[in-house]
């Protein structure tokens, strides 16, 4: 796959319908340096997901039965939004752990919800199946070339805003943000893959030499709770990946407390698991070596207003 | 006053003490243009009042007694920051209503605090009489030279940063922001004032003719609520203010949401109230005016997290 092709067409696809969110070289949270950071979650329905929604439903015909996902929320609410954009139908299936915040956003939103007992991967088995019986057009949330090449606009945009880090921390799910990055980049700076460690599916399968299960929970589950990687990202990782680190829940909700009281940013604890590594540890730089963090989520449960 | 030249000197002195906010173009808010915002809350302290602050510490001589100031909680957490960061004792008094988000906040980052009943100027007042008894220096929330520079560098940043706005919408409490955007701007671009109906102090002043003491009350009182204008901003508004518009209390709180359903920005009411205006159309743009709303403060209340 040529991804710097596929990105770059993502970018004039979805140009318009999504948002050219902003950076900032910040200091602060008990860091040496400062860090880049770019507010993804400033994006349309909080999350970087409207990039792949959008490049998926722009770059291919859409059925008359209308679309279908799987999400742990972010996904879902970025199908919905998209859909109703564009004029197609949408049925979401979401887990329980979605939470009523996502839930909720999803349905304001206008698609066709169907709640899942379980974790992510059981909704994306009602999908799969909904798909089959229906004709609906799937959108992955991260294993697609089409969700992959809008996901690595972001990485794009933010060399074209004129980034100037060695090295990006980008959380890890699925796997569909960070194989548009490494997709992206080229390896021309150097990725770390930050995980929870309730939820590594990526180090799990880079340790095993290809994919495995892995059980996921933790505070950042309904959005990095993937219970597998993708394959494009793992193929992507093998050539392009610098690192795999793991976070804690505890540095998770610690950096995402951090957001807030020194940056005024209220994240979900997926969009503060990057900066996690970053201040626990998990990642520690060399002398001089600049960092760039993406803040990929914001939709923080309970919805604070 | 060559408000340029001090505007300038202040860039330069308080370089690396505050940051340089990010700023971004955003369609949304149910407006049928993209609004330009500046994203001020992300200030250290969380708004603008941190400029003003450490401009007016690195610009003159500090005495032993150390620093006074009275605010509604925002320019109080500056003065302590400041003070703290720059190794000076800050004696700050706040009136009851700036609430115990606030008052937290100034505690934590080190000052002495002494909470005031009644509004505002009855801490103004106590901050008066402290700094007569102990040969403290008064660092004034708006009507001061240092503030209104340290509080102009916000606006030189933004046209630094690209700004193509032809209006730029101010929220004004006793104008040290708003003067300072007049100072910068010399009339380059049509300055919008906007307050609350329940805290209309420049507005007011304007149709009296000169400074009148006014009621203060509603959602935004305690960073808007000073319950006389600024003659720093008096004067400058009769030269270079476009408009002075008011908003109401329900305008505000919606504004409020929609920055954080549609971009995830968690601001307190005053920072929500420039976009207030505009949403609720006490401000109409012509058509083909760009339009850019300074976010000036995210102090919340209460503590989301």
């Amino acid at each position: 796959m040529d991804w710097t092709a596929e990105i770059d067409a993502a970018r004039v696809r979805i140009n318009g319908y999504v948002r050219r969110t902003p950076v900032s070289e910040v200091t602060g949270f008990g860091l040496p340096d400062p860090v880049a950071l770019k507010f993804e979650q400033m994006q349309v329905t909080g999350s970087f997901k409207a990039r792949g929604a959008f490049n998926t439903l722009l770059s291919q015909p859409v059925p008359a039965a209308g679309l279908v996902a799987a999400s742990g929320g972010n996904h879902g609410a970025a199908v919905a939004h998209a859909g109703a954009a564009l004029g197609y139908r949408a049925r979401v299936f979401v887990p329980e752990m979605a939470g009523p915040a996502k839930i909720g956003l999803i349905e304001r939103l206008g698609a066709d919800l169907t709640v899942v007992p379980g974790a992510y991967a059981n909704a994306l088995d009602a999908a799969h199946a909904y798909e089959a019986e229906t004709g609906a057009m799937q959108i992955h949330a991260y294993d697609a070339p089409a969700t992959v090449a809008g996901q690595g606009t972001c990485m794009a945009e933010w060399e074209e805003q004129g980034l100037g880090a060695d090295t990006v921390l980008i959380a890890v799910g699925g796997g569909g943000l960070i194989a548009g990055v490494m997709g992206w980049l080229q390896g021309r700076r150097k990725v770390v893959a930050v995980e929870p460690e309730r939820a590594p599916t990526l180090n799990a399968a880079l340790k095993a030499g290809g994919p495995v299960d892995v059980e996921v929970s933790g505070v950042a589950a309904n959005a990095l709770g993937a219970r597998r990687i993708g394959n494009i990202c793992l193929g992507l990782a093998r050539v392009h990946l610098g690192q795999s680190v793991l976070v804690s829940d505890d540095a998770i909700t610690a950096a995402q407390a951090a957001l807030w009281h020194e940056l005024r940013q209220l994240v979900e604890p997926a969009g503060a698991a990057a900066l996690a590594a970053l201040m626990s540890g998990a990642y520690v730089p060399r002398p001089g070596e600049r960092v760039a963090v993406l803040i990929c989520g914001g939709n923080i449960a309970p919805d604070p207003l």
